[in-house]
């Protein structure tokens, strides 16, 4: 049974990306952060919706338009597809760990299916 | 900002579900359990696709041809459509809480857009 808190990278590296499933239309993965965060002058700008639900450790999220979230475990948004944004702070004493679920509704990044 | 584990509903009642996103294909609920189990004569027996992760809890899940698995926070797992399934077990002295997300590829249960 695979399981989400399990598998961990090791602490010092880059962040850690694991797809889970992919279908057509929807991707889900696991996103394990250790205190990186978003180059400011590389922020994220997507062409496709994205839920995140932060599930352990914390992190803050600044939002175009929207501020900074600070996000504790459980809390969970919907970032639109052009919507700016940036992680500004993930917790540097422990991992913390993202699902995250990319609406890919543009036939240019549909992923394969599985 | 919405969190998973906050709202939880009253202890004695029935599983309660929560839809937190619904798109063309795809919906994505919160389920909290409290002891429930499905009933032997009615189990799931779906049209379409689901992922299931475990985020808080216990439970133990009955597949078609796969057996029972035991499912810790974290645990996740694919249940094909049309496989028959059933919740033969969840904590009964504390909160379950499963995130369940839905991928309605069928027409006749696509849910409207939000």
């Amino acid at each position: 049974m695979p399981n989400l808190f399990k598998d961990l990278p090791a602490t010092a590296g880059e962040e850690d990306f694991v797809e889970l499933l992919s279908r057509p239309g929807v991707r889900i993965e696991r996103i394990v952060s250790f205190g990186q965060s978003t180059p400011p002058d590389a922020p994220y700008d997507q062409d496709h919706d994205e839920w995140v639900l932060l599930l352990r450790g914390s992190a803050s999220l600044w939002v175009d338009g929207d501020g900074e979230h600070n996000l504790r475990p459980g809390d969970h948004l919907m970032i639109p597809a052009k919507r700016v944004h940036r992680v500004t702070r993930t917790a540097a004493n422990e991992p913390t760990i993202w699902l995250a679920v990319h609406f890919c509704l543009d036939a240019r990044i549909t992923p394969p299916a599985t």
